[in-house]
Formats: C-alpha cells, structure tokens, sequence
C-alpha cells in the first residue's frame, strides 16, 4: 500500500504509552499521569447543568458552530487572563479542542522541518510529540530553581542565530511545571521576555497549571500579561474543571488569531459547543471556586504526604523538587543513572514517567517525575516506598 | 517577531469563509451551508441523556481517557459499518474529533510536500483546505453521473508514476457527493478499488452521508468493505446525529490504525470522553432511527422543491445533478462562466458555494453548489429564484 510521509517516523509508540496501560491495574500504584482529582465535582450539579443547556439550546449546541469559538467561552476566558495580569480583549482568543491542540496549531503555523525549538531541559513529552510531529529539533536549555535560565537561552539564541538556524519560538512552562513542579518568578519571566523581545523571538506560554498553587494566592504574572506582542499563551480547563471535554484555548495578537483560526478549522472545523458551553456554565457558576479549591487542599495534602515518604524512605544521595502547587516533583538519584527504570518500577508495582522520556534525545537521565495529583495519601506513601526498594535493588 | 512557517500561506481566509459571516442576517436565504436538520432531534429526551449520562459517570466521563477512543464507540462502529459490508472488528476503528479530523490525520500520515493527491473534480472544499495545509497537490479526476471515473484515475496514477511523482493516496466522497450529489454505483466502486489495488495505491473514502438515501434503504456497499488493506474509511456522526459534539471515526488495518492514534495523540491527547458517550448513547437508542427518517423525509422534501423551483426559474441553458440523498446539488449554467457569482448572488439577497472553490487551482467554473438540507421548502424555492435572477442580471 502507499508509503507513510517522511514524518511518520515520529508517530511510533514509546515507552511511556506502556505506563498508562500498566498503570490500570490495581495492584500497581500508578505515579504517572498528571490527572486532576475530580472527586470534588458534584457529579449531579455538573449532569444537571448538562441536562438544561442541551433542553434549552440543543438546536445551536448540536449544529455547527464557529471556528473562532463561543462568545461566552471567550468572554470568560478574558475574566481569567486577567488574573495573570493579561489585558487580552476576545478578539485575542481563540478556544481550542483541549491545550494540546493549541500547541499542534502554533508549532503548526511556525516550524518549518529542521526547525529548533528551544525548551526547556526537561520538558512535557506531549510537546516532545507535537514539535516531532513537524520534525524539529528540540535544543533544551538548563533550568534552575526558578526555572528556565534567561541567559542560557540568550545564548542559546545567538548561537543558533550565528549558525543561520531557524528558532520558530521557545517553548516554556512557567508555573509549577511540567516535569519539575519549578515556577518562574515575575523576576525571571520579566527576563526572558525581554531576551526574546530583543531578538524578535517568539515565546509560547504553556500555562495549564497556573491557578493551582498550593497559597491560593493570584498567580503569578503571565509573560503574555508582559508582552501580548512577543508571546502566544496556552491555556488550558483540564486542570481546572474537566480533562474529558477537551477545551482549552490560545491567545494571540488578532493577526496571528486569525491565521490561527483557519489552521484549526483545516482540523476540527470548530470545537464542539456542547463542551464549550458546558465549560462557559461551570466555571462560570458558583460551584467553580469552590470545587477547585477543594482539589488543591487535596494536592497540598498528597504533596506532603509525598514529601514526608521521600524523606523517609529515599537514600541519601536523592534530592528533589519542592513544588508549590500543580502536581508533579522531579526526583534525582545517582541509582536512576543508566537504568530501565520503568521496566524495574513496574516490576516492583510502581509506575512512573523516567526522566528520558523529557528530553528530545531520550538522553540517559539520572531523574524521574512523579505526580502526585490524582492518587491517596496512603497510595502515595507506599509508592514511594516501592520505588525506594527499587533504587536499592539497582 | 518570529516569522510564520511555509505552510502558513495556506492558512488565508478564502472568498468562501465570507459566505458563512453574509448567511447570519436573517434577509438573505443560505443554499451555502451543508447542516443537518436538528429539529427532528427530541431537545429534552437529548437533554436528559447527557443528564443521565454525567450524573451516573462523571468521574470518567470528565477525566483523561484514552486515546484508542471509547470501546462502546467502537463497538457501536462496527455495527454501522456493517451496514455499508464492512467486517471490521473494534481494532481497526479509532474515533476522532470530527470526520475533519480524520481526513487531517490520514493526510499528516501519508502526505509529504509536493505529493499529489487524486481527487474528484469537483471535490469538498474543506478537504483542500486539509492538502493545502500538508503542501500537497491535487489532481482533480474527471467524474460523470456515476462519480469518479476509474479509467481516469488510472490514467493519472500511470502518468503521474511515469513522471516520478508520489500519490499518497485517492480521495473519494462515493455517496451524494460534495458538491455534486452524485453516488458512485456499486460497480464503479469495484473498478475504482481494483485501479488502485493493482497499483498498490490507498484510497480514502470520505462517507458521511452513506446513510441519508431518499428511498431509506441500505447503503450502496462501501469501498472499505471491498478492500479494507486498501481502503482507508472516514465516517462523521454530524450529518446522522449532531455536527456539534464534533464525533466522527476512521476504519483502517491495525497497523495503520496505531499510527493514527498516536498522530491523533498528538493533536487533541483523545476524543472527548462526553461526546463519545452522548453519541453512542443516542445512536445505540430507539430514538435514532426514528429522528433520521425524519430528517431524512425533510431532505426529500426539500430537493423537490428545490428540483421543482429550479425547473421553473433556471434558464434553458443550465442543467443540474438529481442527487438520490444527501444535501447537495450541482448546478451548471454558461451564464456562471467567468463571473465572481458569489458576490453578484450576496447582492440579489442569496448565498450558494461557488463551483471554483471546489478546486484546488481555484478554477473558472460554471457551476456553483447548492444545499438543500438546512432550509425550509418556501425559502429554498425563494432561494432559487432569487438566484435566477442573479443569472439574468450577468
């Protein structure tokens, strides 16, 4: 039959798809996946908001609808930037089937192959499979623990620029980030705003985890917020309302939105209004605040319980991250270094996301992250606990 | 700030997005859009199963699901499938956001820059949206009143070989065809699948409205079912339930079907979880069938008055398909030739798709495309006429 386009040796399964099969098991304490816990949602307050949208509007929530997205979802969307410090207007946001295709269309609308994206080191591995997905090369740049290091970036910038390389954008999670828990502070973002305004570089801000710190406290600044013109923001309601719909959204000056637009509509011609709405109703509601709070009292206490197994039962030479809220730590071990650590994890009932899998390269890591979001107190501890007899029969 | 990639030249509005802006006031009839008729659909019985549906199953209806889709969609699949000869099991189907999505997906996997694709001429205007986006080209084959002419493409297929020139695959809409209303019978179907058998070349068969014949029988057998290791299949829920949930799947060998998935990943994570459910709740009840029949009666009754008005008001020049389902016909008239008809048709008060963007080249046509499904008989016969009046004022 045809032969696949040259791409498509990048749509191979890794190793990490494995994890989330093992980890339906019940046996195995799954630290893998950064689900939300979705205990706290009322399930009939959210069936009946369901059930009296589709009765009131089910001949426009079932047809068609626009592919610049819901009034009322980009309304509400301007309410929340706002709180990250981010004037955006509605003509600036364009919702999406979940943050994820946010990030296919900018890379989309960006990278040519051969491309180098800078992100940072390391990295979600969704992204990983969206910039391969346009076969760009991914160059990591350091982190600290304030996060991605301005001045590594500047350098990177320049090298790549004097080698005439193509940097389409720098791809960045700032707050409680993905793999490490680490958020830049205002400081530090304000600084790698103006490194890439400088050089004219574009910055996609991946911020799905931004209302989720540990305080409660308002968040801290978006670099959109900083520069609209320099920054294209990812925002996402996975985290903050329902995985299972699948909206999110982008914000981006109006010419760019535009573009934008019609890339996505080549792709899912609008995103469903039924979700849309659904989203628009409940955070719009009273019952948002609320439930949402619940949860991070929830990931606070799963994030001590965590710490406490950690200290416990990891050995001397472990160190790890300190989050401050979303729902991941970066965990680093002179034992991780030059294993298979997934295949011993699950062989001890453990399940967790190895550190090479963060990085482009799939280099050898001496790392792991571990989630904490979704999974007991109780299960945790012991998790922590299996993966420890792992690093000692390494 | 950064520079957009080399596809981005494709992601321009084109003169037929206006269309769907002019189509809002309420003064001007829209023969443009090709949607469903929803208010045969029971809003409360709708209402009270997404009620149901989410009260009873929240907690994994709102999470992270995964990306093979929902095993009760699949299974719920093949038994449509069934219906057009297809023995597929639940390992060759992977639902996807929207038929669109589909056709995005085969296409990322397939479709290098500057590859061909064979398609009819003319063809869905959205799908050369899609192989712009890929940088592909499209040959358009010539088609009769049985659709797509098999010696045609095998001619294109020997030519284009013989220059060195890769064709990824066939695209074909076999049932009431976009824009023309034309089936393939199903002797045609059989030439066509062996054309491109022989030559080892894919087919992708875009079926939405299989299911939507006038006479409520079975449908014409599909190409998959002839050859599923040839045929990929692309099936769409929006024209038999509700384009707004945005649910559509693909059938393909379990091979390929994995590296979809894995594309498909990349792009939306999953489908989402709701809609999945909402869909096979509704399509796997006793209200289903019932709700398209009648839907499918309005269709009927509207292409006869709109065969009734066109005969009555069209000059003696045009002519026009006789589509035996679906939504659309195709009218042709020497007085088209030549002019920009869609902004002389806004002007006299009415809104068609013009024949020349049904091809990739943007060709001169004398054709436009006119959909029957969305309107009421009064105004679609109110529709033509004004559209007559647009060819006397040329």
């Amino acid at each position: 039959m045809s032969a696949f386009a040259s791409r498509a040796d990048e749509f191979r399964p890794s190793p990490v798809r494995a994890v989330f099969e093992v980890a339906r098991d019940p046996s195995v304490v799954s630290l893998a996946g950064g689900n939300p816990d979705l205990s706290v949602l009322p399930a009939d307050a959210v069936g009946d908001l369901a059930g009296t949208l589709l009765r009131g509007r089910a001949g426009e929530l079932l047809q068609y609808g626009s592919g610049a997205g819901m009034d009322e979802l980009r309304q509400l969307v301007v309410k929340l930037m706002a709180r990250g410090g981010s004037t955006v207007t509605e003509h600036d946001v364009l919702p999406t089937t979940g943050s994820q295709a946010g990030l296919d269309l900018v890379t989309k609308l960006y990278c040519n192959p051969g491309d180098v994206i800078l992100a940072e080191g390391p990295t979600y591995v969704g992204a990983l499979g969206v910039f391969g997905a346009y076969e760009a090369e991914v160059r990591h740049v350091e982190m600290d623990h304030d996060g991605m290091q301005p001045e590594a970036v500047a350098q990177a910038l320049d090298e790549l620029a004097a080698q005439g390389r193509r940097v389409p954008f720098v791809y960045v999670i700032p707050s409680f980030q993905n793999p490490t828990g680490v958020t830049m502070p205002e400081e530090r973002r304000r600084e790698l705003v103006a490194v890439c305004a400088q050089r004219d570089v574009l910055i996609v801000e991946d911020d799905p985890y931004a209302l989720l710190g540990f305080d409660r406290g308002e968040p801290v600044p978006s670099m959109h917020g900083m520069d609209p013109k320099h920054v294209i923001h990812l925002g996402s309601f996975s985290k903050i309302f329902a995985p299972g719909l699948r909206v999110g959204w982008m914000a981006a000056p109006p010419e760019v939105r535009g573009r934008l637009q019609i890339a996505a509509e080549s792709v899912v011609i609008h995103p469903s209004n039924v979700a849309q709405s659904l989203v628009t109703s409940w955070v719009g509601s009273e019952h948002w605040q609320p439930a949402l709070d619940r949860a991070v009292e929830l990931y606070r206490e799963r994030w001590t319980a965590m710490e406490e197994a950690l200290t416990q039962y990891m050995p001397e030479s472990a160190s790890w991250t300190t989050p401050t809220g979303g729902f991941f730590t970066w965990v680093t071990a002179e034992q991780l270094r030059g294993r298979d650590i997934l295949a011993d994890a699950v062989a001890h009932g453990v399940v967790l996301v190895p550190g090479s899998a963060c990085y482009m390269d799939g280099r050898e890591s001496d790392a792991v992250r571990l989630a904490f979001s979704g999974v007991a107190p109780a299960r945790i501890t012991e998790g922590v606990r299996r993966f420890a007899e792992v690093l000692k029969a390494g």
